[in-house]
Order: structure tokens, then C-alpha cells, then sequence
């Protein structure tokens, strides 16, 4: 904000109405603030990932009040202080050398759009208060059904905007879907039977005791997402009947361990619930065999979900849609439209293979939703809630398949470039290859490399540890210097003896993301692991003590 | 739009960088499409409640295709579309006379800044990824906190930014919130006990049968949200375990029956695990009397929560607060910013009394969630989720509570003033008096309403029914007409034994909302009355029976 623009801005009632209605006129103030903001923000978006660098606690100064403040504040003096306090220390997700996590950079077109949903502030818990929003996310969920299953034109006509069906459920993100799932899941397994009025009625413990198990267990990879282990919590299932199946060396989960595990499980009356595969995992990209899982989950006769929120959008590319095989057997498939598929912050959806699996989950209420109304409330965990799917219709029209189709090849073979300069690269160890646009590495001197391949497994072990406090390190000071970001998780690769292994994360789907800026990280984390005077120095002693 | 403008709209990946390109220039094409959207979008909330009122039939033919387009569309061309498509057949929530729901007006301020967090595209999951974002979210919570509890200042020093704590979870809407808050109280009540690890690990069964309960139960009154009951669902608790309360003639639960309940269920050894208070019912506004809850949750030791979602923006209000009195000793407290705060949808919160109550749900995970970390994704249901906290950060500050003072009085005092003006009026029948904001009513013709005066129970049975067409007809062709929109729900009212009364439901949040406004409602209704031929002339006949 260049000058802070005059408004009135005293706590009357005249004052208030105005905050309230529209100006006429596209040169009135709310115009030039808006100008203000734009500016800046492009301003602010070029240039770091965080346009000032400060410690959270410093931050946290600007936000001490606990008080609502009495008066009312000028929208200018306000919008001047956001672009000080609040944008000035936010994070440049949308940066192309910010590789490190899912947020990705938008297409300048959602922008407008995003004021316009916001502006028309429909409500899609009911039609009343959406109207044609309604047909419109219907619409998302019917194609992003199709892009799954691709059922035949019939099966769409019928079923797309059928009141009392429905072929997926938009919500607010992939955590959301995949509770959603899992709760049908859930219900369709405990469903009324005889006497018993089904679980949604009678509850967990009830239905527990009519079908009379031991227990319920969902499987999927020790790679499963976080979320899962909430559903499990949620849904009174606990946490411990989240069965975490070992994985391969590749990260996918090891089919044979699982057909194990649901053997003994049912044999002790411990009823399987669902199976979860993986496509795309969070730490490193992989897909589960779909096929093979979904052949398991039919001769257990359970629930199929396939977590796709990364990976869903690859479905997009003719040559690489492949590695998601099987994932058309799947029951329910969850999918962020905020990750790949390039829509701001707030897009979830998961598809059902059947439309009228939400019945487990139905529920009306008069004042709101009438049964046999197209109310999309109905068969939602989420109530309110706003017309998101608008961003998402935006982008399967103005991106088109072609375009996705586009944006995923190149996301998937930036990743193979970026994974042959690390092999390339003598100081740089690739860690897991990338099957989608998640790869992870880190920093180990060719010399250290010498000597880990000779060394005994408790001097492997001390290589790791060290290696692991430089990594830690590396990837905290990349961050603070602001100029590119990769984040850093932990894992235990296979070829470590299963050893905790810190390395650093990158996710290549920004499409701005150049083959340079790759060469660029690689070239300061270099440079950042010659500052690291605790670990590093060890590491080459340690590599010069066993080479001698 | 009046012009199409070209860009170029071809499947390459040149064109595809630009579109994530931000334009250099104001003057750019976007800004000329933006400029085109908020004109007509201005143009269009002007006008009526509904552009073009098409039934809903013809609506979804725009929406039919379940294949996503191959090729590219032009922004221009999709624009245009939008607003044909879309835009004119959505539901004017902002209007003065949409006075049914409770999507109200919005600030004109809150557009652009939407825009603004739309762009920075922060996911609040983790500060990696939001940064100034989380603190300015705790600090929405804590001031929300303050305005419910008012505790000292040394409280909100030492909790509001503490990484092992939070004073509230910020959410999509009151549904997620009341699920939140119930999650609490069912893994509090049920927790880690001797031997038993807690239901958050373990399970609802292996629970119940540890503390060796018959069940749960979950107790409100027959007013209560319908997301309770889909809370008791999803949480496995069953929805007969959700046991509704019957109300008093002010539609606020009966304190008795209710402890009466209490007392029966406890004998039966099944657990009351919450009892929930409502402050400011969806259908009719009313307050449940929260002191006496209060009491009584203490007496049983039960999570006590108050879905505010509605009404809790009334503790702004100096002259009205107290209708909320007892709201500072619950448990939990869910508050809407999308409602009464005025802030664009999606916009939930709940607010807890004791800083440590989230551990019962929190989780973590490696790469994103590492314990001891401020990431606000550990205590939320919500995994990656939008900075809409801004929202209400800039309406809190904007605004002021002495603004929101004005604006809850002002609505409730419209409330009071339309009450009156339906009172007065010998054609219409006031069925609920607003306690907040809200009220129902109907049209009964003067000589109906005598004839009523002196019917039997049958007869006034009959009259019920035939005025429960007609209010629907009424109800629903004002809507069709596109002037005003009032909701219609069934109640049953006392006064009428407990017969199904359908009504008119009004919600008077807009501050654009005139006395005038107020006045042609009813002669609108009084109007289109007179165009039913179906229940309105035997209503006429019937009470002319009557009076003869």
C-alpha cells in the first residue's frame, strides 16, 4: 500500500450499511485498495518464498491481542497492516523453487473466478441457496467419477443427477473424503440385519455385538496417510485397528504380508473392514498394487478404498495412467483437486463406484433437507459449505484433459530429470527414485559414500546418524534463507537395514519449475552443508578414519 | 460479458506456463476479464433473488456432460459461459429480501481480501506451508475464546500460541465443529484407564466393554442441528443414542424431562457422554436455558457443548448477551463465522474452555506433523485446509465489536419490529416469537382465524392441514417469482397440540434488510394467496361452515 485510503470508519450505523453494499462505480475505493493489494501481492509473489524471513516467535508478537478491538479500523489501515504482518511473513507456496510440498502454483484464472464464488456466497448444503451450483458440482463429481471408472454414457445419464444417489462427495479436502469413505465402508459392513436397525441407529458397540467379531481392522501400508489413523480414531474403530502392512523396497505395500494379515485376522474373528491402497503416497510418491489389492479385498468381501489425493490426477495422462492400474475396481477413490489439479486450497472429492453407497450414510432434516430433494447435504459429512466445485469446473474446462494430460507428463519426467542429476552427482544420493513427482535424496560427500559401502553395520549406523543431523540441517537453513524450499520427512529404506534415514522431499508439480532452479538447489545445498560445522566435519572424519 | 476476449486456448505447454504466469501489468487481459465478471456480478446482485428463474429440470441440461472437455476452452469463452450457465441461475444470497436462510450479506471488503488468500493459497495444516497464517489463526481462536469465556489476560499469554495446546479448531462449518466438540467429549469420557489404552487406540467396543457401560448417550433437544445426529452416526455412537428432548412452548428444552432422562438413563447404567445446549436454533432461534444445563452436566459429569453456530455472534451484543447467559460454562462452544459474523462461507469454529482438551484427538506425523510443533493440523479434524481465518481476522478487526454490536441489534430489533407488523396484521398468525433473530409465522385469513377460535380438535385439525398447503403453495411460488425468498419449515406447536404446523421461516441477519421490505413480504404473501385455488377457497368455505 503506497497511501492509506480515507474511509470512514466509526462504529455507526450508517457507516455499517455502507460496508455492506456494493459500490456502483469500478473507480471507487474498494477499487484502488484492491489495485493496492494486487500489486503488492504480484510484487510480493516474485520475489521469495518468504518475503521476510523471521522467527516464529517474533511473528507471533503481531498477534498477541486476545480482545476483539472496540472500534471499527479503516479498510485501508487494515489492509496496509495485513501486507506487514500477515502476507509479508506467509509462504510463497506458488514459488517455483518452493518443491517442497503439495501447494502448488495456481493458473491466474482462479483468481477472478475465487472472488466471484466468494461474492455469490451460495451454500451447496441445499438447493434453496445454490441453485444451479448444484447440477454444476454434480457435474465435477460425474466426470471426475468417469475419469476413474469410465462407465458407459447410460450409466452418467442416469445416475449423475439422480436426487436420491450420488457418485462422489465434494468436501473440503482429502482428510474429509477419506473419513467419508471409510464411514460407508463402516456402515455398509455393520447394515441392519434382522432385529438389529444397522449401526448408524444402534451404534458400534451394538452392531459389534450382533454380528458378533472380535474386532474390525482397516489395512493398508505403513505409508497410509495420517488421515487414516483419524478415521479409524472417529470412527470408533481406534487407532490400533489401523493395520500398518509392511512395504517393499519400493515403498509399495507387500501384498504378501497383507494376504497374511487378513488371514490371521479373520481367522481370529477380527472382521477386515476395508483395504486402503495407496496411489501416491505422501513421503515418496509410490502406488500400491491396486490389482492385487483389489482381488484381496474381493475374496474378504470388503470395502476398496484407494487414497488417491496426490496421485488421482495422473489419471490425466494417456502414458502414465497406467501406474494406477486397478484403481477402476476400487469402491471409493478419494482425490485433491488442490493438489494436482492446480485449484486453490479447499478441494477435496471422493468418487463411489456405486451411486447408491451413500445410503449408508443418508440423513434428512426437514427445515433443510427433504428427502427426495437433489439437496447435496444429504449424503455429506460436511453441512454448509461453499461453491468450491465452481474452481474445479473452471479448470477441467480451461485446462481440458489435453492440458492435464499436459502438466502431468512433464510434472512426472521433471522428476526423472531431477533424479538422474542427483545420480549424476557424486555428492547427492538419490534415496527413492520417483514413480509419480515425488522423489527424496540428501547430501552424502562422495567420500563418505566410499567408506559407507565398506563399512560395518554399527559404522553405518553412525554414518546414518550424522548424515541424518546434516540433512536436518541442510533443510532448515535452505528454508531460512528464503531462496528455495524442499522439505524433509523421515524413512527406513530397505537398503539401510531399515535404519531411520532423514532426507530431504521434493514434489516437482509446479509447472513454472525449471531445470535450472533443480541445478540451483543442488548447487546451495552444497553450499549450505560446507556451514554445517557440527556434522559434517564428523562425517569426513569419520570417512578418513576407515579409508586409512 | 459484452466481448469475448481472445487468448490463446491451445493444448501446448507454452500456453499452459502462461496461465500459471501472474500478468505483469494491470491492464493485462485478466484484469479486463475481472473487470467484465465484477460488473456483471454486480449487475446481477442487484437485480433479484434469481436472474432467470428456470426450473431446476432445465437447469441441469447445461450440466449433462460427464466427459471433461479435451480440448482447452478460452477464459473469455468459459467466462461468458459461467455467467449464462451459472452465475444467473444461482441463488442471490446477499439480497435484502432473501431473508430465509441464514447466508447473508456480505462486506464489500472481504472480496478483495478473498482474492488476496485465494492467491496466497496457504494450507494451515503446518506452519511450513501458512507461516504468519498460524499465528493469526490462533489468535482468531483466542479473541473468539475471550468473547465466549472472558478469561484474564495471563490465560490468553499462556495458551494462545502454545504448540501442545489450543483454544479452538478452526473448521469448513458448524458440522465439522460439533463433530469435533463431540469427538472430544467421547474420547475424553472414554479414556486410557489401567490396562485399557484409551478408545482413540483402541476402540468404541473394547471400550464400552472396559468401563462396562450398556451404552452411550448424547442428550439435546428435538431443535437440535441435524449434524448432531450425523455426529452421533459417525462417531459410532448411533443415532438413537442422540435422544431428543421434547421443548416448551418457547421451543427451549424442557429442563425437566430432561433431567428426568438423565436420571433414567444413569439407572440403566448407560453413560450420558455430552449434553448439549442450543443456543439459537436453526428453525425458531431460541435459547435452551444453559446455566440449568450447565448444572445438570456437572451433577453427571458429562461434556457440556453449546452449538452456537447461529446465535453466538449475540455475545457481541451488551443489551443482549445475557439471553446466551451459562454459554461461558461449557465445554465447547461451536460459532459460525459464516453466519452472524458475516464472513463468506466456509468459515466454522469451535472454541474450548480447557486448552487441553484437543490431546484427546491429537495426532501426528512424521513429515508433516512432528510433536511439539505449533502445526495446527495435530488438533483438527481437517487435514490441509484454507487460510479462511483471515476472513474473520479482517472482520473482527474491520468491523469491531462495537460494529457487530450494532449490527446483532439492529437484526434483532427488525425481528421484534416484524413480529409486530405480522401481529397487527389480522391475516397473519406469529406461530414463534424471535428470541434472537428468527422467527416463523403464517397466513390465516381473518375469518379463518375466528372460525379456529371456536373449532374442536378435529376441526382444527382439518384448518391445519389446508393452511399447511396453502403456506407451501405460498411459500413456494414467492420463491418462483423471484422477488423475496422466505424458508417454510414444520413445527409443532404447543398451542396446536403438537399438530405438524408447516410455516414461514424468517431469518432477519441482513443489514440491507428495510421495514419496507419487510412490509411488501407480507403483502406479497397476501397476494399469491389469493392466486391458490386449491386450499385457500376451502379454508373460506370451511370456517364460513363454521361460522354459520
Amino acid at each position: 500500500m503506497t497511501e492509506p485510503i480515507q474511509r470512514q470508519a466509526t462504529a455507526s450505523e450508517e457507516s455499517l450499511i455502507r460496508i455492506f453494499t456494493i459500490p456502483e462505480a469500478p473507480d471507487s475505493t474498494l477499487s484502488i485498495i484492491e489495485q493496492n493489494l494486487s500489486q503488492n501481492l504480484a510484487g510480493f509473489l516474485r520475489n521469495s518464498i518468504v518475503a521476510l524471513e523471521k522467527p516464529l516467535w517474533q511473528i507471533e508478537r503481531d498477534f498477541q491481542a486476545h480482545q476483539i478491538p472496540e472500534m471499527p479500523e479503516f479498510v485501508s489501515d487494515y489492509a496496509e497492516q495485513l501486507m506487514q504482518k500477515l502476507v509479508a511473513h506467509s509462504v510463497h507456496t506458488a514459488s517455483p523453487s518452493f518443491i517442497g510440498h503439495m501447494t502448488s502454483a495456481l493458473p491466474y484464472f482462479v483468481l477472478p473466478l475465487s472472488k466471484m464464488m466468494v461474492g455469490l456466497n451460495q451454500n451447496l448444503v441445499k438447493i434453496e441457496t445454490s441453485k444451479a451450483f448444484t447440477p454444476m458440482e454434480r457435474q465435477v463429481l460425474g466426470m471426475m467419477h468417469h475419469l476413474v471408472y469410465g462407465e458407459a454414457d447410460g450409466f452418467y445419464k442416469k445416475w449423475m443427477h439422480s436426487a436420491n444417489h450420488s457418485l462422489g462427495a465434494f468436501c473440503s479436502g482429502g482428510t474429509v473424503a477419506n473419513i467419508t469413505a471409510l464411514w460407508i465402508a463402516r456402515n455398509r459392513l455393520l447394515k441392519a440385519d434382522g432385529e438389529f436397525r444397522g449401526i448408524a441407529r444402534e451404534g458400534l458397540f451394538r452392531a459389534m455385538q450382533h454380528y458378533n467379531y472380535q474386532g474390525l481392522a482397516i489395512l493398508v501400508s505403513e505409508r497410509g496417510h495420517y488421515s487414516l489413523g483419524k478415521a479409524a480414531d472417529i470412527l470408533g474403530i481406534g487407532r490400533d485397528a489401523l493395520i500398518a502392512i509392511k512395504t517393499d523396497a519400493n515403498n509399495k505395500i507387500d501384498v504378501t504380508e497383507l494376504a497374511n494379515t487378513m488371514a490371521e485376522l479373520t481367522a481370529r474373528n477380527i472382521r477386515v473392514m476395508a483395504v486402503v491402497g495407496v496411489a501416491g503416497t505422501t513421503e515418496t510418491g509410490n502406488v500400491d498394487p491396486l490389482h492385487q489389492l483389489a482381488d484381496l479385498a474381493e475374496q474378504y468381501q470388503c470395502h476398496f478404498h484407494v487414497d488417491a489425493a496426490w496421485g488421482g490426477a495422473t489419471l490425466f495422462s494417456e502414458r502414465y495412467r497406467h501406474l494406477l492400474a486397478g484403481i477402476e475396481r476400487a469402491d471409493s477413490v478419494t482425490i485433491d483437486a488442490h493438489k494436482q489439479m492446480y485449484v486453490p486450497m479447499g478441494a477435496g472429492m471422493v468418487v463411489f463406484k456405486h451411486p447408491s453407497d451413500a445410503h449408508a450414510i443418508a440423513h434428512h432434516a426437514e427445515y433443510i433437507l427433504r428427502k427426495g430433494s437433489k439437496d447435496l447435504g444429504s449424503q455429506t459429512l460436511e453441512g454448509s459449505r461453499p461453491g468450491m466445485a465452481m474452481l474445479v469446473h473452471a479448470c477441467l474446462q480451461i485446462i481440458g484433459s489435453a492440458g492435464y494430460q499436459i502438466l502431468i507428463d512433464r510434472s512426472l519426467e521433471k522428476a526423472r530429470y531431477f533424479a538422474k542429476l542427483i545420480m549424476d552427482n557424486s555428492d547427492f544420493e538419490l534415496i527413492t527414485e520417483p514413480e509419480l513427482c515425488i522423489l527424496t535424496y540428501r547430501y552424502v560427500p562422495a567420500s563418505v559414500q566410499k567408506a559407507m559401502a565398506k563399512a560395518n553395520p554399527a559404522q553405518l549406523q553412525r554414518f546414518n546418524e550424522l548424515l541424518n543431523g546434516m540433512t536436518k540441517f541442510i533443510q532448515k537453513r535452505q528454508r531460512e534463507e528464503g531462496k528455495s524450499f524442499v522439505s524433509r520427512t523421515r524413512l527406513t529404506p530397505a537398503k539401510y537395514q531399515r535404519q531411520e534415514t532423514i532426507v530431504f522431499r521434493v514434489v516437482l508439480a509446479n509447472p513454472l519449475t525449471t531445470e535450472q532452479i533443480l541445478h540451483d538447489v543442488l548447487l546451495e545445498q552444497d553450499h549450505i552443508a560446507q556451514l554445517d560445522k557440527e556434522f559434517y566435519p564428523k562425517l569426513l572424519q569419520l570417512a578418513k578414519k576407515l579409508a586409512a
